[in-house]
């Protein structure tokens, strides 16, 4: 194990942001504070480009009170990157660390943003500059190898299992088919985590459609008018990365659509679901057909937290800190204790172990049918999405006709 | 003041859900067993269907923890129609309401169940029939006459103005154009809600377009690049009814997007947001432009509620049935007291009065550029949505870079 080295800390955060991304900032902050090798505490504004140019602020001067309110606030509150450095811009980037001192370096994210530690601790290395390089996980499509789960997933699940709760009571009030377009490109899980809402027997979402099975148009149709006839409607939520057996996106393949200027739309739309909605009007009798799709509100509604992920979130965070005065750079992970007990610990991984390609849900999580999860993916996802609301049922006894 | 008379109680729920259409409904049932003229209490399932098919159950066989946990349950639970009765229905519900002996007959819904209670009164007074009919407000869109606001609003706007607070940080962290379409056809009520949103002074949505001004492209288009070159960023939030000087739908105008079988889409898709994103992408040189549509989560998220919209819902529901007991016929507005400190009281006021047209929001709660709302809105929402999350911000003192 090296001497740790006294010297200053920088954190930032990258991709996407999550409901519970700033846990993990001030979680990370929080216990930088209680070591004194840890001199001043910068954070980059919007990841590696705040880096690039030196656009720090001083994460010291933030009163406890601020901290708290920002930890419990969603959205990346240093600003985010969708920027994927190359490797001059690792060069770069490590200059400036060298510049301003910084030996302990923390980078909050996705699969790419470990990518991007690994590569600037490669580089440390190269240059024998004594840099502490650690990927703080970060995302809420739940697809980091080594991961059990990670922080953000719980937090945007609970939204889902909520929304699809809503969405399967306004369905049973005023019936017809439902189609709700759940975020996750490649993988399924937060879609899966649709599943959660169900209650009562009846309850939906009644089909769940995943990108780890190809999709077929033909079979969801007939999925649709099956449930349809047994509940006499049908509430549907399906990832928008569903693709074909060639992994071509529905959305491309069949979307005819195009906007005024002639360009066919894929994300950041409402395309994929009015396709699939018009699919079924078309194919069907079934008249009263609605599609919507959750967009961003998932990865960033306030208040909507997983008790759970927050703390684990937090604590991911603060783990970085603690190993990066033991160990030279690492991924921390979120592993679970085997056992019907929800149990889990956290560990360093090496940070080429997370980077690059991400994981998918395990096949034991999905049916047969490619339209549910089993039942093995639902005593996963709830101790990680934590409590639900309640929901009423009148018991509904019927009054004799006259 | 007629004599009460003894007699059974009818109560159903119509339209769009609300998050706290069973607080209504509820409160009615709990004030309703107070009262010894009361006899059986009947729910209809799913409206005037379930009166014309005599579907009903028997209220009274609900125990209180599921009365209490329906009430806090989104969406209705009796189910609920978009069918408006033709005469010869209200003719025939009346004849049903004859053959159970319902004297007490209540109808939670938006104006066109009022105008339904309104028709069936005028029904039984012709028959000489003791009939006592009282419509029980309900509506997101707040648009009922006579009506200071309306159960439902309350937390259909705190739903969009949390939605909003996510979606600005979103934004924050990755800025760009982002557009959110908001429920309300006709009256923008819903969607000035999402200024309820905004603590920071660059806090979104930066603009606000409403159904009660004429949508301008070309002015929207400025607009934005206004905001953007601004903040660097834009956030806005759109009524789904806006519309241009001639009255012609937006979605309607400007799109030339058909789906795979030819058909335009309108409603119930994210057509609009779409349209209004590529027309920024277009016209401008912002390249990251994003929309999403809040379609039915905003009218049936559990959980997100406001309480002053809860309490207010109960009361009308009981207030109706204590009316009962006293006048023939009426619905229950939620009146304002003047000045600074909200406080409300409950009037039952003619059918008629409600009936058929709607309000739209007053010229005073939109500025003159017709892209925001002014504070008298702010003022007037703020106590109805109640206390919303705390958003966290860092100071931010600068490193000065070296």
């Amino acid at each position: 194990m090296k001497q740790t080295v006294a010297g200053n800390m920088l954190i930032a955060q990258s991709g996407g942001p999550s409901p519970v991304i700033n846990q993990s900032l001030v979680g990370a902050i929080m216990e930088a504070k209680k070591h004194k090798e840890i001199k001043n505490i910068y954070g980059a504004m919007h990841g590696i480009k705040g880096i690039l140019g030196e656009d720090f602020i001083d994460m010291r001067k933030e009163s406890a009170a601020t901290l708290k309110a920002v930890a419990n606030t969603p959205s990346s509150a240093l600003g985010s990157v969708r920027k994927k450095p190359s490797p001059e811009d690792c060069v770069k980037i490590f200059t400036v660390l060298k510049k301003y001192e910084i030996h302990y370096f923390f980078y909050i994210g996705g699969n790419d943003s470990a990518e991007t530690v690994h590569i600037i601790s490669e580089e440390a290395k190269k240059s024998n500059f004594e840099l502490r390089c650690f990927h703080i996980a970060k995302t809420i499509d739940n697809d980091l190898r080594e991961n059990d789960h990670t922080p953000g997933f719980g937090s945007a699940a609970k939204f889902v299992a909520m929304a699809l709760m809503g969405d399967n009571l306004d369905n049973r009030a005023l019936p017809g088919v439902k189609i709700d377009v759940v975020m996750g490109r490649h993988a399924g899980f937060l879609t899966a985590a649709s599943a959660l809402a169900r209650v009562y027997p009846d309850d939906g979402p009644h089909l769940i459609y995943l990108p780890e099975r190809p999709f077929n148009m033909e079979k969801f149709v007939a999925d649709v008018k099956k449930v349809n006839e047994k509940y006499g409607r049908c509430v549907i939520a399906v990832s928008e990365g569903i693709s074909d057996e060639n992994g071509q996106a529905i959305a491309a393949k069949f979307s005819k659509e195009v906007d005024s200027h002639g360009n066919v739309q894929l994300s950041g739309t409402g395309a994929l679901g009015d396709l699939l909605a018009a699919e079924i009007k078309a194919k069907t009798e079934i008249k009263r057909v609605r599609a919507d799709t959750f967009g961003y509100l998932q990865r960033c509604f306030p208040a909507i937290i997983s008790a759970t992920d927050s703390k684990e979130a937090a604590l991911v965070g603060a783990t970085a800190v603690k190993q990066s005065l033991k160990i030279p750079s690492g991924s921390i992970a979120i592993k679970r204790k085997p056992g019907k007990k929800y149990q889990v610990y956290f560990e360093a991984v090496p940070l080429s172990a997370v980077a690059k390609e991400t994981k998918h849900m395990p096949d034991e999580f999905i049916n047969s049918e490619a339209n549910d999860v089993t039942k093995a993916f639902i005593d996963y996802a709830k101790p990680i999405v934590g409590e639900l609301p309640v929901i009423g049922k009148f018991a509904g006894k019927k009054v004799n006709k006259k």
